[in-house]
């Protein structure tokens, strides 16, 4: 017997901050579960009051540490926060560095933290699709700043920071990552540079490589120009300067009608992205059932078209 | 001014014969063109004349030499041929061995043959969604044996060859290919093996590890064993047993009910791959239109859950 989940105890226990809750209802996405609709239409209210906040950048930059340092500033304001890692390379998904999962761990027994790593397993168009789901589920569970860490580096990775109110892309020195970040497409989608690693030799020179592109970049006036800050998370330094600017980059959104329109433009994604995989699995559907079996063998028979079969199908949905 | 396809003309005088016509009827698959359906329409009458025959191997077991002398032998016979070439790897589209050109260009002067290379431009869905519109071209221009020629080493290439009534899996003694071919999941659509470059060493030993892969199946009474045939393509040795074993492997499947069900389940993938094509273009029209950012705003605001409106999309489609 397959147990149904019970969407609205699940919903409302994770309301009240119930860990293992949330932990099921994340799960429910991550397997592409019937029940996701349901899972929506329960979580829909509480959308809309989260920071989402993206943390992307190439192994080896300090992403988790960077990640880690984040949870314990906000932590300190007394903001309830979540993190969701779709990063492959992330300690949270499974290629650990002992040290980095220890130090996790410490905000595993914090009751305002929910940690999340992420894999693909059953939804169809992978994490893309199933990412904004799984914010929605920590969004429904209070928590007020949602930080997604993904590794910047395939178009998927950029999809999903994207979806973000505020993308940080993470640098390190010496690592070419300001021309590797141009040819990832994760320029275009930084609202914050972070350097990170910023006590090593060639920090400067990444800063003015950085600030030299932003210079380049077409700006009006009003529009954001993405602050180059240096950290070195490792120690905790220029954690507080990070925060202070995604601060000033939420006032600048709030200020202007960019949080709206970024939003609106995310869930104009998402819905298309859940349609397209809606039709697909019909479609899918139908290779067992009669309707395609008729019109393939009209197909065959050369009584009909692939074309015109393919309207009737769809027709049919 | 965007020159539209004149349609009707270009069918009828394909149907006669006029290879320009066939050329940019092909062309029209290739670039994924709006009148696709129309064209498809317009061949439905003549579809299911022709023997497909499938030909696939690892790149330099000698594919485009065995295609030339199929031609030359079919040709022999006064068949009309037709050949899709849909291999990178190959003289037709463009990785080509001077030889093996002039060879082929022997051909292209002989008003029975169409050879054609084809890459995958526009058509959404790759490949795989176009060779079977632009074999149904072929069988419109009146071609009695289709060769499709494809590189036997990805999902993609698989899919191709399987569009045939007959599929040709090549190999070449000393590649380790038969243990390849079970790794591509080339074996299982291999209707006839033909180990090419026969009179090298190792040959015998490629023969003895097919026939014992083989002998491992599990076969019913009545079912097809495929032949393993062995042939030197550059001298031109052994091309009659292979067209021998495709003219046994039609005889069977028309004595049987193979062909009309091998036909039926292809027509059935092309028809589910067409209107899935089709549903993901309508999606994406839908970007520039009012519904889908109506839904998204609300989606933003909470009012509505994402799979919710997805579903209002799909019924506005």
């Amino acid at each position: 017997m397959i147990r149904r989940p019970d969407v609205p105890t699940l919903v409302a226990r994770a309301r009240e901050g119930d860990p293992r809750s949330v932990a099921r209802l994340i799960s429910l996405v991550e397997n592409g579960d019937p029940a996701l609709p349901e899972v929506a239409a329960a979580l829909a209210p509480y959308a809309g009051h989260a920071q989402i906040v993206g943390l992307t950048g190439s192994p080896g930059v300090g992403k988790s540490t960077t990640t880690n340092e984040l949870v314990r500033a906000l932590r300190a304001e007394g903001r309830r926060v979540g993190v969701l890692a779709v990063d492959p390379s992330s300690p949270f998904t499974g290629g650990a560095i002992l040290g980095d999962r220890v130090r996790m761990q410490e905000h595993t027994v914090d009751r305002g933290v929910y940690i999340r790593s992420m894999s693909s397993r059953g939804q169809l168009g992978g994490l893309s699709a199933a990412a904004p789901q799984a914010v929605r589920v920590l969004e429904g569970a209070g928590c007020e700043v949602i930080l997604v860490e993904t590794v910047g580096v395939g178009q998927a990775e950029v999809e999903i920071a994207s979806l973000a109110d505020t993308t940080l892309v993470l640098l390190a020195p010496g690592m070419g990552d300001a021309i590797q970040a141009v040819k990832a497409g994760v320029l275009e989608i930084a609202d914050i540079f972070v350097i990170n690693k910023a006590d090593r030799p060639g920090a400067d020179a990444t800063y003015r490589d950085i600030q030299g592109m932003l210079a380049l970049g077409e700006r009006e006036a009003g529009d954001w120009r993405p602050p180059v800050v240096r950290a070195t998370a490792v120690r905790g330094e220029g954690i507080d300067d990070v925060v202070a600017a995604i601060g000033r980059h939420r006032a600048w959104l709030e200020s202007t009608d960019n949080l709206t329109r970024r939003r609106q433009r995310r869930a104009s994604v998402e819905v298309e992205a859940i349609a397209l995989s809606t039709l697909r699995s019909r479609i899918g559907d139908l290779r067992e059932g009669t309707a395609l079996s008729t019109l393939a063998a009209s197909v065959a028979a050369g009584e009909l078209d692939p074309y015109a079969a393919a309207e009737e199908l769809i027709k049919g949905l």
